[in-house]
């Protein structure tokens, strides 16, 4: 099934159109946690998987999906790493959708490797590395089609998906993507025709696309504007909700 | 030292204004590597980090820097990105400046963690965690100032330093970076002059920013606009030179 339908399934499923960010920050942790767990950057992200289990434990039957923001796993190094994919695994155990927050992008070669880390597979040899349990990553695709091709083979090929920025949800945002073109539409209503058009062959049976887009909450106004631009195109919202001890909620929006 | 002026003293140490990248690629590494190391990523990445090694002994003397390209690091799963550690490590301890090609960027707390992982250090309880063998991270600052704020607060504390994309050398780069502002400017001269403005106080003693910009090559003529328009900033080029059997060859202009 087209990785969008089965995110809208889900959504159906839990009639709920929310996703749990999980930002591991140590120092909020539980006190329980951090007494049990230190010393090491090993032994702190064994502390932050038992939380980040517990959380899914407590959500999976109620929200639909995860996303892991991958910054606050590699500042914990190898260590962190590892518990970002146990983190991603325990996760699609549980039933939930799993999507990575990593906004990636490159070139296109280059690009093909993200792609492979993320949704796709590395071939060595005859062999097929990669993973089952990702959904879908997030991609910053300022290099234009070349960047975002190789992720949307791999949407095809697996099943995934990936969310482009478009309108991001920080006060700066505007400094590059609110200014006007000659042609009068701003740089991010031309990120976001790109990606309605980027997303055409993978329309699912929902009436939505598998390239589907990030859209700041905090800005309503172009929230409105591109809802209206991008009719194929799913939404993932982030600015909706307060940061907790180490998730950020996000809503989608269909 | 401030990062940009150790860069060009090693330029000048070295007479050569390249750089190697190290894009690793199974397929293209040699016979007696890929027959002594198969059968399992562990093992494919202990084959490239000889053959890495290798690479490094041959150019340190007469190469100043090196960019391994993460995402061909990352598609190798966690032996990979333990591959690019110590990739990184054996380049700075023979000496050459370390670029680590990642093209990250966020919202403000998350480009912390992003910034922590590469050229800070992440604090746990009293504890301070990171490298001392990665001297630049490349950043895509699609987000704004807010995106490129904790790089630049790194850059200062540790004599660390950014390359900003600007213009990226791929064929597509035009449909989002080439298009002309209400005010005539492109959309890659006005994020040139937001590196331009980010710089100001990292200057060095060359009169170069350790905030530096990715321009490729590619595109002589936006090349020749940047220079004039950005007098303070260091030039990362890449398009220059033919692909190798793992590594693409970029030179520096300043």
């Amino acid at each position: 099934m087209n990785a969008i339908d089965k995110l809208i399934e889900k959504i159906k499923e839990t009639n709920n159109p929310t996703v749990i960010g999980l930002d591991p920050r140590y120092h909020m942790l539980p006190n329980c946690i951090r007494e049990k767990y230190k010393g090491s950057l090993e032994n702190v992200c064994e502390g932050i998987l038992e939380y980040n289990k517990a959380l899914i434990d407590e959500v999976c039957d109620i929200i639909p999906a995860v996303k892991p923001q991958i910054a606050f796993y590699e500042m914990l190094g190898l260590a962190g790493m590892e518990l970002l994919y146990k983190t991603c695994e325990y996760a699609k155990e549980k039933g939930m959708i799993v999507i990575v927050d990593a906004k990636r992008g490159d070139i296109g070669s280059t690009a093909e490797g993200y792609s492979d880390a993320f949704i796709g597979k590395t071939k060595i040899e005859d062999q097929l590395y990669g993973n089952d349990f990702i959904d879908f990553v997030t991609v910053n695709a300022y290099f234009g089609t070349d960047c975002v091709k190789p992720f949307i083979e791999d949407c095809k090929k697996y099943n995934k998906g990936i969310f482009i920025l478009v309108k991001t949800s920080n006060p700066s945002s505007g400094e590059l993507q609110d200014l006007k073109l000659e042609n009068g539409k701003t740089i991010y209503e031309t990120m976001g025709n790109l990606v309605e058009q980027w997303g055409k062959d993978l329309v699912g049976e929902n009436g939505y696309s598998s390239v589907a887009a990030v859209v700041g909450a905090t800005y309503p106004e172009q929230l409105q504007i591109l809802r209206k631009e991008m009719p194929h195109t799913f939404f993932l919202i982030p600015g909706y909700g307060a940061q907790r001890r180490q998730g950020r909620r996000y809503c989608f929006w269909i």
